[in-house]
């Protein structure tokens, strides 16, 4: 059985610099810490702060004193006044391209366009950049959303960093219909892109597919949903445990790809369960 | 055999617009009338107008007096500048959805843009909106040609009225791929993109399609282009004495479309043909 990892994958730049900030917090301050909901998107992760006493709470009224930490998608701007105004510390590790996302919708605004968001209505990076159009712009998920769209004035688009160019490809080919005059910020990170392409050429070169990383992740569920288009036998699995001995029958070659917040050691122990069996078998 | 008509097809409003601005001049002038290239690309339309006096000239310079028609593709600015400084009668005859795009290229240079202008390299309408970039802009007719583009900055496209919704989506998607901050003005006309669409649904529904209009207009290439790809038995012809007998044999039903530069006459003159060949039959 051969073993073959994405030639991009796992932890990108910005979640390594949100846990390196949280990391330095806790090092140099003897208050309790605190993450405004999970700082990444990957439970065994968040699971390995607490026992480093950093919590995450729901709002910023559950903290009395120490330190709030912005997690890698970014907030509503009114959240961050309301940490400095309350008296609490702040590390903002909004990661700097979900920042350039934010940047991009408050430039929109202050030139007059109609905004579209491209990503999940629900997700809190999208909340975030929602709250930087005043709430005024229109968030789409998928290009049938548009059907119903009436004819618009200028409209520009901003997309959440973890979503495909796929996806926002098929929302543009609407929307040039809808529109004569369109600005598009192609906001999705290198990362997410390269992780990505990478993930679409290994499912198709193995008999079976692992994407390891959080249920609860955006960029690994859709890295999940590629890989599924080009390869039916693909799992999506967060810890090694997931493995079912009876998805092996048969295969020769596995491939592997993780997530944008999957810590390597959580694939390493992927890897070594699926070399042990491999043995056993 | 039954004929059916594009629900959309033949002159379009700048055509028109063009035609009745010709007529006027030569009504209302006693001198010499010129057209700086064929004002429409219709050849038994052009034919028709130097039966009144109206020819057409491929430079300023051919002309010692009275008026320039300038058509409805534009023309460089600097050729209109001339006209005037010559002290020649100027009639501009400019497609005002051609004016627009124009005025888009100039805006986009004022702004800082690399400009990519989606259209044919050597069309006068290309070649026109090109000297409103003063010709500092790249002309990109299909997507491949974009392979070996560097990564670029702010871009901005602007696209030749005649153009296809399809190519356009095309080359965006890989441009979205070079450039984070892309500006799109979807200048295709909806005289185009209604004929295109019309000319796609009939050619579909039909045994076999005539295309027809000038073979030098590349709007109506465009339809026939369009049709071929859903029905083999696509033809594109100028006039009714095109048609070969031989086509309609074993052919119950036949579409029709015209491009925006074809006289509701030539078109009766094919449906007539039809109709008499299908009575001889």
């Amino acid at each position: 059985m051969r073993i073959s990892l994405a030639k991009h994958a796992g932890y990108c730049y910005g979640v390594q610099r949100a846990l390196k900030l949280a990391r330095e917090a806790t090092n140099s301050s003897t208050k309790p810490i605190h993450t405004l909901g999970p700082i990444i998107h990957n439970p065994q992760v968040v699971e390995s702060l607490q026992g480093q006493g950093v919590n995450a709470v729901s709002s910023v009224d559950e903290v009395d004193s120490g330190t709030i930490i912005i997690r890698t998608h970014g907030v509503d701007p009114k959240i961050i006044k309301k940490v400095k105004d309350c008296g609490l510390e702040l590390v903002d590790a909004t990661c700097p391209f979900v920042a350039k996302a934010q940047q991009r919708v408050a430039d929109l605004v202050k030139e007059g366009y109609n905004i579209i968001i491209i990503g999940e209505r629900n997700h809190p990076e999208v909340v975030g950049l929602l709250a930087y159009a005043n709430n005024q712009a229109t968030v789409v998920e998928s290009a049938k959303e548009l059907d119903n769209l009436e004819i618009i004035g200028r409209t520009g688009v901003v997309v959440q960093t973890t979503q495909s160019l796929a996806n926002l490809e098929s929302i543009l080919d609407v929307l040039l219909t809808k529109t004569k005059d369109l600005k598009v910020f192609n906001t999705i990170c290198n990362a997410t892109s390269q992780r990505q392409e990478a993930a679409a050429e290994l499912s198709q070169q193995v008999d079976l597919m692992l994407v390891v990383g959080g249920k609860n992740s955006a960029n690994t569920t859709r890295l999940a949903q590629i890989c599924q288009k080009n390869n039916q036998e693909t799992y999506h699995i967060e810890t090694d445990d997931e493995i079912d001995e009876l998805w092996l029958a048969g295969i020769e070659h596995i491939g592997i790809t993780a997530g944008a917040s999957t810590p390597d050691w959580i694939v390493q122990k992927v890897i070594d369960r699926l070399e042990m069996l491999a043995g056993e078998s």
